[in-house]
């Protein structure tokens, strides 16, 4: 099952320096996830071929404009381009009515709105390949970041077993689960013997604009990639505490401190041209630290224990 | 005088084939219109290095998205960047509500909204450089283009006469303004001897979205350069009419009528990846016209009589 984000906009508050506004598209298997959508984000998915038809549930992390403004450009377009299929919006309080005063008629696919509580972790959406929650962040408005998680899935029987002991068919759902198999003689085959262990889950965590908060370390521990802002460098620490945003040192705090995997840093201040020393300064804390590469898409592999 | 046109979006409704939304910037000497603000305006004003703290005005002509969703992230920027001068926004009643409901803050320059009544032609706003006028147009909502004309200006005395004449400097205002001047030996000396005639008036029609309507053509008469919208070809007529839009045919024989220097199509349908054919439907009406090249300036020269 495919694992792949792609980042379509990597600076805060307003473009620069060809860099555009916060959103990514987050594919796991057949389901697509758009997570926030500033301005400009139907542009950025037509250059970088983002099938934005695949999209069903777009997940917003709070209201301030970089992280909305292309919200209302996408909704009309799916509305101009035939879509019948329904589009689920989870977001804090308030979307709605900006949406709505905005629409000249209701759009001709439904539109459900889910309201959020950024001050607590809950399950937004389940099925049977993912869940996301949510991760209360602490930023000037009421946000959360989200966590994606791949459902467990059941071990593997290996077919060789299968015909080696002439399972039948019908006992194959109960070894999957976990059960042993009794063959005819009254020898136990362990279930451990008769299967292949499950790909570990794979998990991503989206950590939009917050203050560095080790809250949120329970949550994210293990991931096998973090988005965490960085607004700014650790010099401007007083700025970023003020604006309640993150420096680079922080956001590789808290992927060390998280035993994450990987690390992306994004949501930069336009008052840096050049990325390289919000890399450095991240990569001296947290090794496995890369910045946002807009369109480029990142992977993750399945591990096997 | 510099009087300058760039059109940053030529698309209707969403953007394709590398077209963008409907927002054009028109310099007149130092003052800088924006003419509409369809989504992703900021970022073509970044690509084309359009000076958008210059702009004090902004003209939209009606509240359909793909002419005014750019304009929330245009003031949010405008406002994080520092700005302290006004701006004043001209719209049909509406847009002050779209535009609040999504502030998060008040902006810390002053913003003026001025509401427009699309249904009468009235002086919008006019300074000693400029005027700009509506034009009632027809379509689902309250729409209106604009129409942008230089004052004229007095008279040029010439330097030479001046000194053949020994004419005082008090006297010059009176000349330029149309007055003879009357020589110590009570000789009159005819102001056209001594003036050269002003530069005709330029002026530029912008004709948002319309369906063909003759009542423009008054207000119109003999424009420089008109931007007529060409949703459609021709063969499209009855869609033209139901969703109260243009075809090509129409703009170029409403440029015709009008007696227009110069025609510029923009709007196009998502279903035209060519537009060669639209140009040359037109063409075969009225000669002098072009499709949007999106980001270059057009330029209007003064012409003497």
């Amino acid at each position: 099952m495919n694992f792949e984000l792609r980042i379509l906009g990597s600076n805060s508050a307003t473009p620069a320096h060809g860099r555009h506004l916060s959103a990514q598209v987050l594919t796991i298997g057949t389901d697509v996830f758009l997570i926030d959508c500033g301005e400009g984000t139907q542009f950025q998915m037509l250059k970088y071929q983002v099938k934005r038809q695949k999209i069903k549930h777009i997940f917003i992390s709070h209201l301030h404009g970089d992280h909305i403004f292309g919200l209302i450009g996408l909704l009309m377009t799916y509305d101009l381009t035939g879509r019948t299929k329904p589009l689920h919006l989870y977001s804090p309080a308030g979307l709605q009515a900006i949406i709505e005063i905005q629409l000249n008629d209701a759009p001709k696919f439904p539109l459900h709105f889910h309201v959020t509580d950024p001050s607590v972790s809950t399950v937004l959406f389940e099925n049977s390949r993912v869940e996301v929650t949510s991760i209360p962040l602490v930023h000037r408005a009421p946000c959360h970041g989200f966590l994606f998680t791949e459902k467990q899935q059941t071990a593997n029987i290996l077919k060789e077993k299968i015909a080696a002991y002439q399972i039948p068919y019908q006992a194959i759902g109960a070894i999957k689960a976990g059960a042993n198999y009794t063959l005819k003689d009254g020898r136990v085959i362990p279930h451990e013997a008769l299967t292949q262990a499950p790909a570990a889950v794979r998990k991503f965590a989206y950590c939009s604009d917050t203050m560095y908060t080790e809250a949120i370390l329970p949550l994210i521990k293990g991931v096998d990639l973090l988005y965490h802002e960085a607004t700014f460098m650790h010099d401007l620490l007083p700025l970023a505490e003020k604006t309640m945003h993150s420096t680079a040192k922080q956001a590789a705090t808290i992927a060390k401190k998280a035993k994450a995997k990987q690390l992306i840093l994004g949501h930069f201040s336009s008052r840096y041209y050049d990325l390289n020393p919000l890399l450095e300064e991240a990569k001296a804390i947290f090794e496995a630290t890369t910045v946002v590469e807009e369109g480029k898409a990142i992977c993750i592999k399945r591990e096997r224990p």
